[in-house]
């Protein structure tokens, strides 16, 4: 930093495609500072390193940063300062790796009156063993399991494009890449993505997915020749700047750019290549297609949660069997089950996420992550809960359940209740064609707050098929967010409630949204629940719950017993009946 | 207009100070059209007269326009076509009167290639018995029935000037004066406002309200001996403009403006004699200070929510044994029935809107305008309507109840139910400090939803202290309203469902946001009814409410009983009884 002038630099969470989860190259700020978080920046200055960090990871972070010297900011708090209010008037000169900065960050950078010198891959002078840039074997999908083959999906690309008076679009965004080109890869935990860079023409289509590798693997071989026999060039990944300045200089053409999801130092060779004026931004379309689930996605995805349901249901037949039986199970025991139990299901490709297995007053945090060594035993007392998931060739899955494993007190029984109203609830909503998700959440936090109680997370986010656990555009939660809830999109309800130093309770189906009917009053919508798994009935204070609300419940887990009990063996099949009989 | 080069004339159906209700000055659309409706515009080409206006007032309008080959133009709707869209490359020069126009809509008319010519009073030539400026008794209302001086308030605004760097601010918006100067007046049918101007700097307050009468009214005279000694110099309302240049030009002060109620023909010559750079826009404060009622306020509301609820259960007595015993009511007796019953209450100060009294299928219309003459008989069957109130010294009223007056079908029951289940929801409401309107829209619209139903207006609107009874910025709907929910703030819960040439259902209280607790979740807010008037339960059916629900419904009869049966005769109080019997 003294050597080159540098005041302050800023090290980004994120990677080159702003990814929630990253590969080990882009986890700068774990490497240099311990904490390993999926959201954190840090800001080291010459006296002084901080981490900035959101509520969900408050306790890991000075967990992590105990000894380090490191000193977390909050942020998303009253009262918080970003890093650009942090920096004005004690940095002049920022450096940042301009690859993991988007555009709107470095511009706030500037607002707030500093110099912003772009060093891409600014860490790999100090860091000798970094990792290279992941290069997993690469897979297409048949057109049959996606239901749209990617010709048709670069077509109504194309057509966007038209619409929006550009020649050509440049996609950073990995799940997008997976969406539109039909092909999955394993470079990034838990996120079936390539790491590549898509261009899209009306003629052409470049993909930046080669790693250079010296013998390629052979499924990455044959998925190339066929994604090339569709028209598909595959460029170098580590040329895209100079490819892309090349391209641009000599086309001048109009480029579409998301720039959500374009890193500052692309942008920058963009603007400079094919002049700023020629440059659209917007919000890419993908995001949106991508979140509308076809009829082959929404068949392979019930498969995948029937799939999904069958494991869960071994493993809690094993966790209550462990615990009843007074074997000692720790937290990382019981996740290490739930992953092996997944394991066994074919189609399996990992899980959509680090599973949360959480006992007792663990599970009060939300986003605990479960220790490999020294995590609590589950004792047959009070209530555990884990939050997991799935990646299936057919589809990705997300679940919370939380279930007693001995007796529960009053205010346990009491928030379990209140909080699968809620779950209930929002499952049963119809409304009308329109309806976005901020104007449906209450119905999953009215049972809650009727009792002055709440939880401050949203209520449900998307979900993609073989792709990212967490999509956007909709979502349901208190934020104004207009996007409508549209047949076939598929999302969470997930409310839960959290008392520190006592339990945290949290139920999650996953919702897709369906059309009902249309009559006088216009055209309405409802919920098929996708997940399989029954909701255990011991923790029910019944005389809390409606009769529609029971209703539903015993519905449900009927439902659960049939759909799985011809999958389970006899022992489960026992269990499930007496877990599944009706309140 | 051929005289004058204007290839198109905007008649505004608001006035110089962007008001909801206007005087007969303004009537302009209902002068040249005959249409009486609230909202709504008139453009007139050399061959072409339109009207322009909303769902509420279709079926007025088209009845109204029968025969004067004025056209109606469909506002609101999906493919609705605006003004300026319709006029575009249809006129070159439009006339407007910049007084009754505000400054986005000229624009908008610019926006659209129109040349706008500002002819302020463009009717006035045409129109030679045209009524004046109206001046009607001007009245102060005292530091203790309103709890705040104008002093203090005049205080509270110019801190706010001084915050937001300005050295004064002009106020057209009639609500705003009345509230800060603590003045009533008549100007205005259902309106209890002056038609003025304020100017307030950091010295000095100018009151535009002299209307230059030979021989002013005596309490008026006293209004303006008590506000020139509080240091509000009065001036005449006819010489705002000069006075105004005159300011401007002297003192190059910067001011703030609330565009939203300044019109076009004052902006242009404040921009010109300040200067543009001069002028601040912004939002007034006003609106916001003035929802939030004071306890005085609050007080004086509760006093006309129960003065208020003997009128409606003397009113709603006489109707049941009138109707019962076989005589005649037509909707027109009943709601002159009602405002006589009104009227008897000392403080009473006129209605706050036309009653809207319909019976049957025409209370399928959510704005029925009830005719004086020809009105429909209430027969002894199915559902009767009323949406009324009052404006009293001491608050403002409105109330919708629906009622049997005889047998009903199933399906009127099952829609007074539901509908009667969602005004409980938000009735009952809990939720979180910072919960803004459209995010508890829903508790009122689910019972509706769940069973395919709904209704197209909103849930709830602000209501005033003895002032309009429609105000901001808070309100209970589907549309993103940021404005959170504040202790104190006073609105509506009127869910509704109308069946076209059927029935029409709104059941309608008023209710105070007020605190609840504060507790590890946060802190809380609830509602307190303020409306005291039984609901019928004889059309209710019992079995699709929750215990929760019911116990709301007997405790809220119960109440009324008990408030009000102590000022009521004894046949009334023994019909009472039997209305508010436990379900």
């Amino acid at each position: 930093m003294a050597d080159n002038g540098w005041d302050a630099v800023v090290i980004s969470g994120s990677d080159p495609h702003a990814s929630e989860y990253v590969a080990s190259r882009w986890q700068q700020v774990t490497w240099l500072s311990g904490f390993t978080g999926e959201a954190g920046d840090l800001v080291i200055t010459m006296d002084h390193a901080g981490l900035w960090t959101d509520s969900r990871f408050f306790i890991q972070a000075v967990r992590q940063l105990e000894g380090t010297g490191v000193v977390l900011h909050k942020t998303r708090i009253p009262g918080a300062v970003s890093i650009p209010e942090w920096l004005a008037g004690r940095a002049s000169v920022v450096a940042v790796d301009g690859l993991c900065q988007t555009v709107a960050s470095v511009t706030e950078l500037e607002k707030a009156g500093c110099t912003v010198a772009d060093v891409p891959d600014l860490l790999s002078a100090l860091w000798p063993d970094r990792p290279g840039v992941p290069s997993t074997p690469v897979m297409t999908l048949s057109e049959e399991s996606v239901g749209q083959s990617r010709y048709s999906k670069l077509t109504e690309l194309r057509k966007f494009l038209l619409l929006n008076d550009c020649d050509c679009i440049l996609v950073p965004a990995l799940d997008q890449i997976a969406w539109l080109l039909n092909v999955r890869g394993e470079d990034i935990d838990y996120n079936p993505y390539v790491i590549s860079y898509l261009l899209v023409t009306q003629s052409d289509a470049f993909w930046f997915a080669g790693k250079g590798d010296e013998t390629p693997d052979p499924d990455t071989q044959d998925s190339f020749q066929e994604l090339e026999a569709d028209g598909i060039s595959i460029l170098p990944y580590g040329e895209v700047k100079g490819i892309l300045e090349d391209f641009f200089r000599a086309e001048g053409q109009r480029v579409f750019l998301d720039l959500s999801s374009v890193n500052y130092s692309l942008y920058q060779d963009i603007a400079e290549s094919a002049g700023e004026e020629n440059i659209v931004s917007g919000t890419s379309p993908v995001i949106l297609w991508k979140a509308v689930k076809n009829s082959s996605e929404t068949e392979g995805l019930r498969e995948a949660f029937l799939e999904d349901g069958i494991a869960m249901e071994k493993f809690l037949f094993w966790l209550d069997t462990e615990v009843g039986s007074g074997r000692t199970v720790s937290e990382w025991d019981a996740s290490e089950k739930l992953s092996s139990l997944r394991a066994e299901i074919p189609g399996y490709r990992g899980d959509s996420f680090a599973n949360i297995s959480a006992y007792g007053p663990n599970a009060a945090l939300p986003h605990y992550s479960t220790p490999e060594s020294g995590s609590a035993v589950i004792e047959p007392r009070g209530l555990y809960l884990t939050d997991s998931g799935g990646q299936y060739l057919f589809g990705t899955t997300d679940i919370t359940r939380t279930v007693p494993v001995g007796e529960c007190s009053y205010l346990e029984k009491e928030d379990y209740t209140l909080v699968l109203k809620g779950m209930i609830a929002l499952a049963r909503a119809i409304f009308p064609s329109g309806t976005a998700g901020c104007q449906i959440d209450v119905l999953a936090r009215n049972p809650l707050w009727q009792n002055v109680r709440n939880f401050g997370h949203g209520t449900g986010h998307g979900v993609g098929f073989y792709s990212g656990v967490h999509e956007g555009p909709q979502d349901i939660r208190q934020n104004f967010n207009p996007q409508p809830l549209l047949p076939g999109m598929v999302t969470s309800d997930e409310p839960g409630i959290y008392r520190e130093g006592m339990h945290g309770i949290r139920h999650e189906n996953i919702l897709l949204c369906r059309e009902l009917e249309t009559n006088a009053f216009g055209s309405w919508l409802c919920f098929e629940t996708l997940t399989l798994c029954h909701i255990d009935t011991s923790a029910i204070i019944r005389d809390l719950m409606t009769a529609d609300e029971i209703e539903w419940l015993n519905s449900y887990n009927r439902r659960v017993f049939e759909t799985l009990s011809p999958r389970l063996d006899d022992e489960t099949v026992a269990w499930l009946r007496s877990k599944t009989l009706p309140v």
